[in-house]
Formats: structure tokens, C-alpha cells, sequence
């Protein structure tokens, strides 16, 4: 049978990426069960015509455990069985955490968007952990000129690291939640912990501006050079659109071009 | 050539709606030009194996001003064209509305999300109009169990009226805004104009059960039984989950089931 | 501390369903683990204020394992705990089956989106459950009039069915994927299966409207009255539109209102 | 009535861009009627503590018509109004291309989705330009290994120049739906067109790889080092997820990373 993508290609032209995505698997991360989407593909040299994309397909089948050393290896064995010089992986997971109500203690699970890009040649290897960090937004300029009440809102902290561990998320979170936030979210408040969490926000008033500068006061001293971005979306209570600030240490991240 | 679509059917199997869903096209609502995403099609007897949508397509070519009579008269010619019993369609569009900051007076636009659900056959003619109106919604309880703030967040409000007129939608909107609100919410707000709308926002308080029944107690006597449903969803500014209340006065918008 | 949601209410307004949505969480369904996004609410009736949503949070905490009589364990204790006459859920979730190719045998996993929709009161308990089957479908008019080839695109396949298990999953996906698509889609495919599934598909060309009527005359017989609606989507390779077909046995499937 | 975000601030971090998002408003593209999302913000010194918000919005109140011209006259006009060095803007619209049917010449319109990048500073000013390219995919080794028949879909290209005029839309749509495509799509086909597409695509099998590499061939000898990237995605018919190629010239427009 033909084996047409093995055909020599005339045309001069390589390409950086070239693979499968939207697929969708079952995944563990950090001990617990959940689902990814996932685009994996490799580099194709200029004379070859096609990639083998079923054999892309094939690998991800016996991709479970989500980790650093199992992306590398995924990645590693990509570039092997189809003969490329780099392969690269996006992937899109979904995180749990269980967090205790500040007052009630009672316990409740946050969900948690995960992005993790990398990539792997004979000369390069890096991976990128992207971790979204929905929070409480109060307005300091709102709170100041009111005479009572400041509009808040909930925000989203999307902060991207270089070379960290899949243990890290805890800490990574753990630390935006507590620093950079007017307040965390939680998923059951009664209403001991709302009037606590609603005074901590109050007292706690932070402009998208501040949460952004906050993350990276609190995570540079950590995680140094391994910090690449910083962004927050605010979903304004006053306005039919959002607010945001963004920063980035690493030019790949730069999403203003 | 053949013209399978005008084959026999012997599967005994009549459809309810055939025909091209995610069509995008720019019209002109009530003088302003948008853009509407468009699900349009009409029913198939049992007796002919297809229709033929290229029909609904060119229908579509022709259709730019949104208004009642030109969704009736498309659901016209779409049922005639294709010798349909009868002709239904859903359209998405983007609504604006000017509005004065409250103490500045600056101007400032708002968009509203519409969906137009019709339906046409010899015995039957039904219209149907989704308004989605962005609001400000202030916590009665988190302001009233706390020392000083309360959680707030932007909502949504979907109201669904039957046999309203285009002409009818700033109407609603306004009242909504005015009577169902905690605050309205602005697209241009200067400092002075945001002192007003979070102490406004403050002093009326309302749950999102609260936000349902007043938009019901403030459209029943203008609307009547032309009011079918009104839903409301807060994104609330301490939970990564947002709370929701529905009510139904026409059992065709029961999204419970 | 007062209870705000406890006041009593004199709008005379009582309202179907209100709770909390856009709630994520990790279930297993069919002994698989996935995840899923939840709307749990209660009715309200016309004397109360509000619910006490945080008793919502609380009960999704426990809930992880996903059948028929979970959910409805979990709509029964979300009505008494709330003291309300109706509880009523929707979840999305993403169910997994392995498939081999149909020449190579090389086995590969298939995502299907599911919809459950669960209501309970004193009097009524419904269960309905909505699979979207993703499939290939070769048009037949392209194929009758044309020398060579014909467009063929994949499909998404709605169906609905009333109180069915979890455990027929399996088999109306695989009567569906079977006896209504051009051909099914696979994650894997060799090139021995590529021609399969190319030839397969060619022989076997399907309007959208022959795929509606397929699984209509492939599942009535097997489950009768609790078939509620088929819908399919077909993402038309020669236009940028989408082409549909719809029908609905259940009045409350009847999305044209 | 204090103005807090013209506080100093101590935390020596600068921000790269601060704004708002997610901003809906109508336009005006090459004299067509359309509507836009839009996030536009500045670079914020270390030593302020935010940026006054509002007045971008009130800038956006004045725009209309959108080409490179308004599009850098608007970072002017906010870096100016917000004391900035920097302002930059992500523009995401619709827009509209007549295109005649093949053989009957049947008039319909096509929706082409566009992004626009532009940042302005006193060193530096780019502005790029995407534009997305729905297309006809028929894979050549399904045709090449199948008896009859070959699995085809329907593909998006993504093309990204920096400094062209709106003016070239046109120009970089017709090329890459004659040159690059197995065939182009259209809103409005009847059998005989169907026939000469069906044909046309089937004689034309690219691999997603070949559309990439033949829009780099039709775009090089005209747009020259102005490409930065391009990027198809196939829509697969015979699988759930899809395949991709992705290629590109300027670094900033990596998403390997």
C-alpha cells in the first residue's frame, strides 16, 4: 500500500509543528483522576511530505500519568517513532484542590485551569506550567470614594513558571490565593465564613494592577527566573467588560508582539 | 442530473426541522448595523428523502433588516421555496444600546446578546424574543451579616417574551435595569459616577431570587402573558461557581424539563 | 447571626429552579473516572426570601459516583435539606469507550459528550440523558453527481432518552455508530484502516437527514417511548456553515418551541 | 475626591500592559458593517499605582472605522491620555467576502474571522494582521489507498502579516482559497456547483501540511519576510479530534515557545 506522506517533497519548506489536537483523554495528575485535551505534534523536514499522525494517536493511548518526566518522555518517544528532529505538546487540564471554609472549616474543592507547553530537541528541552487562580477583586478606588460598599468581582490570576513540578501547583496557588488576592474563593461558605471572607476582601482592596504586582513580589523571591508571566482578568461587577494587567520576564510570553 | 433529494422515502419517518445552523451574516436592527448567527430550516414529511438547503442559503442572501415582519416573511418564503408545511429559525445577535453615566453624563455604549426564536406553519405563527441584560448584583446577606462591605458581581439577565417588536427591546431594557438591578452597569464611569453606582448598588441589595421576582413584578403588568421566562445568573466574587434563579410562566421555556 | 434568606417574602412570586452552576467536579461513571460541570438547584416557593445555596455546595462534595440512583439519592436529599417540593440537576460530563480499528484491530478511545437532565418532586421523577455520538457522513447527492469523490465531513449525532442507565451507554452509541453514520470515527486508524473507513463510508453515503431517520428506525424498536429526540449536526466540509436535522418525540425536546 | 491610582507605588514593578478587555463594539471594515471584541491597554511605570481606566473606554466611544490608520491613531491617542509609553491593542472581528458560486455564479457571502495585533511606543510601532480561511481538505492518502471515495473536511488556515493594509484582506483570501486549499467554500452551491467542487477538491488531496506549505509558496514572492505564520487545522471526518500544521517565520509568532 502507498505510503504517500513518505513521499520526497520538493517544495523547500520545513515545518515547526505538525501533529493532532483537540484530543481528549483521562489523565492523572498529582494522585488525582481527570480529563486533558491535548495537541502533540513534531517538527517535519523540508523533503519529507507528511508526518505518520496515527502513530501521534498510538502514543497518546498509553499516556496516563501526567507529570514533567512523562511529557518529556512522551515527547522523547514522539520525536523517535516519527523520525523528527523536535517534538512539542500542548496540554489542558483541569486541577482539584480542597480548601476548608476560613470560619466553618468546612470543606469544599476548587477547580484549577491547567496549561502545560512543552517541547523537546537533541539541543532543547523546556516546560512551561501555566495555572489559572480564580479570586476575589475588591476595588480600592471604589472602596475609597464610597461612602459605604466598593464593587468587587471575581478574577482570574493566570501565572506561568518555567521548570517547575506538577508538586509545585499547591505551593504556586497556595501562595497567589494568601498574597495577591483581596480574598480566595472557596466552594462552600456558610455564613460565619462569608462575613469573614467578605471583611478580609474589604480591608484587603487590590486593583488588577496590585494583584499582578503582588503574584510576582510574592513568587519571585521562590521561583525566580523560573516566573515567565503574570496575567488577571477582572470580570468587572460595574461594567459589561473586563479589566486586566500583564506582565511578562520571559519574551515568550510576551502576548502583546 | 440526479435530484436525490427529491427521492421517495419509505422509512415512514417525518422531521421536524431541517436545514443550516451556524450561518453568519450582517443585518440592521432597528437602524443599527450588527452581525447575527443564524439557524434556519423547515420540516420534511415522511414521503421525500431531503431538502434542499442550498435554498435556505440563497433565502439568507437577501435577508438584512431583523424585525418581525422580515423574520416572518424569510419563515414565508423558506416554507414555500422548499414546499415545507412548516419553517423555523433561531438567531444570535449583538444589540447596542447608548447610555449616560449617571453623575458625568459621559456616553457610553452596552451590548446586549439576543436570540430570536420563530416559527411558522398555516396554523401556527409564534415569535419569540431573548434579551440578555448585564447587571450589577449586590449581596443582602454579605452585606448584612458584615461590618462593612459586601460581595458583589456583574449578572445576567435573560428575559423571554413572546410577540414583543424589536422597537419593545429599549423598553425592556430599561426596565430591567432600572427595577430589577442592585445597579445598572456602564461601559464609561468617572470617579464620581462610580461613588454613585456602588453606593446605589449598596443600598439595594438584592439575592438573585430577588433579581427574578422584581423583573417579573415589573414586566407582568406591561407584558402580561407575553412574559414566558425570565433566568438570572450571578458570577459570584467569592465562589469559582455561579449561582442561578429561573422561573417560567410558558412551559416551552422550561429548561428544566 | 442573621438569616436573610429565611425572611418571608410578599411578591407572591415562587420560582422553579434556583441553585448554583458552572460547578466543576471530578465523578466516576461507569467505573471511569472523568469530570463533570453541574446546575443543582431547588424550587423556591412564594413565602421564602431565598435558599440557603451554601447546603448545594455542601452536598456536591459528597457526590461521586454518577448513575441514575445517585443523582436521584442527591436530588432527594437536596430537596429535603432545602425543604423544598422540587430539586431538579443538569450535568455535563465525558464518557470514554475503547475502539479497535476495523482492519489493524489497534485499539484507540473515543470522547462522547453526555447531558443528564434529572427533576424530582412528590409526584414526578424524571431521568433523561442526552449522548452526542461523533461520526462520518459522505453526502449522496456529491457522491450521484460527481465523476470522482464526494464531500463527506464528520457529524455529531444528539441522542435523548428517558430513563435508560448508565450501563446503555454503550449500546445506543454503538447501535447509533453502527446503523445511522456513513461510518464511524475512530482515534486510531492504520492506513489498511483508512481505506476501511474510506470505502466504508463511500458505500454508505447518509444525508443529515437519513442520519436522523437511521437512528430513529435503529432505536425505536429497543427503547420505544423513551426515545425523546435525535438531532445531527453535520460540520459540511464545502461550506462554512453547519447542516442540522431535528426531531423530537417528547414534547419537551421540541428546541423549536 | 481622591485619586488613588495616581499614588505612587513602591513595589518597583512595571507592567506591561494594563487596560480592558473583552470590549464589544460596532465598526466599520472596508466600508463593511461589522462588530468587534476589543482589548486595548498600556505599559504602566513602576511608580504609579494604576491607570484611570475609564478614559479607555471613552476612547473606544470614538471608534468607528477600523484600518491601520484609526488603529494607531487610537495607541496614540491612549498612550498620550494615560501619560504611557506604550499602548497596544488585540482586535478580533468578522468579515465579509461576495463570492460567486462555480458553475451557476449564484451570489452568497463567506465570514472570514480576524484578528489584528498593533503596539505602538516612541521606538517601535507594528501592527499584524490574522486572518482565518475556511477551506476544503481531501486527504491524498485516503485517496490514494481507497478503491473509491476519499475522506475530506472542512480546514481553517490561519495567515499572519505584519504592516499590510485592510485593503490586502481580499488579495490574502484569494490566494490562499485558489492556491492553497484542495478547493475553496461557498455559502451558496446548487448541484451543478457541487459537482464541480466535489471534483475539483478530489483532484486537488492535500495533506494539512501541503495547504500550509502551498500558502508560504503563494504568499512568499508577494508579502516577502511581511508572513510571520501560518497554521491550518482540519476539521478530521474520520476521527474526533483534528489534525494540524503550523509554520512560522517571526519568532513572536511561536506558540511552540
Amino acid at each position: 500500500m502507498i505510503d504517500i506522506q513518505n513521499n520526497i517533497d520538493d517544495r523547500g519548506v520545513s515545518l515547526h509543528w505538525v501533529g493532532i489536537k483537540d484530543y481528549t483523554l483521562q489523565v492523572v495528575i498529582n494522585n488525582q483522576h481527570t480529563i486533558a485535551n491535548v495537541q502533540l505534534g513534531v517538527s517535519l523536514d523540508a523533503t519529507h511530505k507528511g508526518i505518520h499522525m496515527s502513530r501521534l494517536s498510538q502514543l497518546l493511548q498509553d499516556f496516563h500519568v501526567l507529570n514533567n518526566e512523562t511529557v518529556i518522555d512522551l515527547l522523547n518517544r514522539s520525536k523517535e517513532l516519527l523520525e523528527s528532529s523536535t517534538s512539542s505538546i500542548i496540554i489542558n487540564t483541569t486541577y482539584f484542590r480542597k480548601k476548608n471554609a476560613p470560619v466553618s472549616g468546612l470543606s469544599g474543592t476548587i477547580n484549577y485551569s491547567i496549561n502545560i507547553f512543552a517541547s523537546l530537541s537533541s539541543s532543547n528541552r523546556s516546560i512551561y506550567h501555566s495555572i489559572c487562580v480564580p479570586i476575589t477583586a475588591v476595588c480600592p478606588c471604589s472602596k475609597a470614594i464610597s461612602s459605604y460598599g466598593a464593587h468587587n468581582q471575581r478574577g482570574a490570576i493566570q501565572i506561568t513558571l518555567s521548570d517547575i513540578d506538577i508538586d509545585d501547583y499547591d505551593n504556586v496557588i497556595r501562595i497567589i490565593e494568601k498574597q495577591a488576592s483581596s480574598c480566595e474563593v472557596y466552594s462552600v461558605l456558610k455564613r460565619t465564613d462569608e462575613k469573614k471572607v467578605t471583611e478580609k476582601a474589604y480591608e484587603n482592596a487590590k486593583f488588577v494592577e496590585d494583584i499582578v504586582r503582588d503574584s510576582i513580589i510574592a513568587l519571585k523571591p521562590i521561583y525566580g527566573c523560573k516566573l515567565c508571566s503574570v496575567e488577571c482578568t477582572n470580570f468587572e461587577s460595574i461594567h459589561n467588560h473586563n479589566a486586566f494587567a500583564y506582565y511578562y520576564e520571559n519574551e515568550k510570553f510576551n502576548m502583546i508582539r
